[in-house]
């Protein structure tokens, strides 16, 4: 890749996480599909609050886990996302910026609180999310310009971002800028359901070759095609981005490039807590590995260090020393 | 004790607690004495939340992480409190209710934001507390009943509220009550620099036999009674008091009342992540002992079982089952 100050500029959701504990007999009563991430309005995001659990709160957001992920990794990494000026926001801001990525998106005042997400964990440590995007969603072109995209080596974009018509044109003007100035473009599918909303615009995105890095888990990748099995699944996609990385939970993950393709079990891990983030920090981890150059296998290898760190405690940003649990792999 | 609706009936301070982690270099950079809790005012909380990495933010508050450690282990506790209208006072009041404490202090907002501390975690788990107490210390004495206080087994105090004077008032009036109606009065010394600023005013309390449960750990009985040494300390104070409960750290805990003497050893834990809020737990286990007429040693047991839990974990709530670990003590 050229030379570029920034290893990873992300566009995302800003989020603050509300994670509570939460029994099956609760995710029942309330309706809640478990495991699945579901939009929910300001009513209903209040009445949820009401019923749950004590809350812990930290910023979260996917994307922006990613970047917090890459930062802890020793890399550069930006992230554009809309908060409204009100406490919620300041804290997203304030934790980002703390982790070492660099945060200049202009608050608004004129869009609605700050989002936010009411995540119940379940005792398998599966969490049920309930989005409020508010303000998130609100995020205009203008909070992006090429000359900045043109900084990073690698531009990642979250699909749950492609939901909102001002942040999916702000993304699809990001994307041209990224071809343009030869910076590769990343994309996540985020979710099963974000997939059912938006299949065609993914496909046609991934078939006009507008998509360098596709991560996608299993769930996904199947709504993505409609394939009867895993492997379809991927050979579909595989030939139309130049790298497809796919994680299976526990099963580890495979990714493909062309003709190679590699395979990593899942870290072994001591005790699962919370598999909040999971996605986010595989993601780090392996945009990590091919931002420095590293192999198909080094990158996910480092996905899976960075996906086993965050599932062992409570929220979605990495707690522990990310940097030297990856060691000689980076 | 007389037959009372409510178990423990709690004044504090009404806090959201945003918790870093940092390393010594850090605190000396900014000039912070390892372990001890500082106020701060607004100007100075804004400064330092913008040099800490990022935060965890959960609700705390001495005497809240006490009735929440109560109703996790079966009792029913209450708490008065004050919070203003804002996201964070809404945060603590979720957060108390949902644990299954009473909490019905109405809100203000004439009286500047809700109070936060910020709390620096070191790698040796120590934690550094920077309180900016905002509405927390505009408690009114008409927040408190005499009604509400005689619902009680156990009023239980702060020494962190003596400093305004508006909620010292409302703790004497509320003791009065306490003594009139057959409540038992608790109070912890709270912190070593709480008994600097009100050394007379905690010892009138006590010589005029006001207390009858007392908590204090090893640096706040010393500094209290500016004995030489422990047992002095313990001996001096003792007498005056009904229950007499120390802490010791790692080293356990000790009960005193009148010819009888208990002591137990800290509970072994797996690993030491954050002790903030082990004397609140503490607190939580002896009172929920007290409470159900259990022995000194029992109630030290209860103690330490709590405060094992929660220095487990990040935050000064528990997070595991506290009845089942309590088991056949209670």
């Amino acid at each position: 890749m050229t030379d570029k100050p920034l290893d990873v500029l992300a566009i995302g959701n800003a989020i603050v996480d509300v994670i509570a504990d939460a029994d099956d007999a609760f995710l029942v009563a309330q309706g809640l599909d478990k495991g699945a991430m579901r939009l929910v309005d300001e009513v209903e995001a209040v009445a949820l609050y009401g019923k749950m659990g004590p809350g812990r709160e930290s910023s979260g957001g996917s994307a922006g886990n990613t970047v917090a992920g890459l930062a802890a990794l020793g890399l550069s990494a930006g992230f554009i996302g809309q908060v409204a000026d009100d406490e919620l926001g300041k804290i997203f801001a304030h934790d980002l910026r703390a982790t070492g990525v660099e945060f200049g998106t202009p608050t608004r005042n004129d869009v609605g609180a700050s989002a936010r997400c009411l995540i119940l964990v379940t005792p398998d440590a599966q969490r049920t999310m309930n989005t409020f995007l508010g303000a998130a969603q609100r995020l205009p072109a203008s909070a992006i310009s090429a000359a900045h995209v043109a900084t990073a080596r690698i531009l990642y974009l979250e699909g749950y971002l492609w939901d909102p018509e001002e942040p999916r044109a702000a993304m699809e003007a990001a994307i041209d800028a990224a071809r343009a100035a030869g910076t590769k473009v990343a994309f996540s599918l985020s979710d099963a359901f974000c997939i059912s909303r938006h299949r065609d615009g993914f496909n046609r995105l991934i078939d006009d070759g507008r998509i360098d890095i596709l991560f996608a888990n299993e769930d996904e990748i199947l709504s993505l095609t409609g394939a009867a099995d895993f492997d379809s699944a991927v050979a579909a996609v595989a030939p139309k981005v130049l790298v497809l990385a796919v994680t299976r939970g526990a099963a580890g993950a495979v990714a493909v490039s062309g003709q190679e393709r590699a395979e990593v079990a899942a870290e072994p891990i001591a005790k699962l807590v919370d598999t909040t983030g999971a996605g986010d920090l595989f993601a780090a981890g392996f945009l990590a590995g091919q931002a420095r150059g590293k192999s198909l296998e080094v990158s996910l290898r480092l996905g899976a260090i960075a996906a086993a760190e965050v599932i062992q405690h409570y929220g979605a940003r990495p707690e522990a020393d990310l940097r030297a649990l990856a060691g000689e792999l980076l």
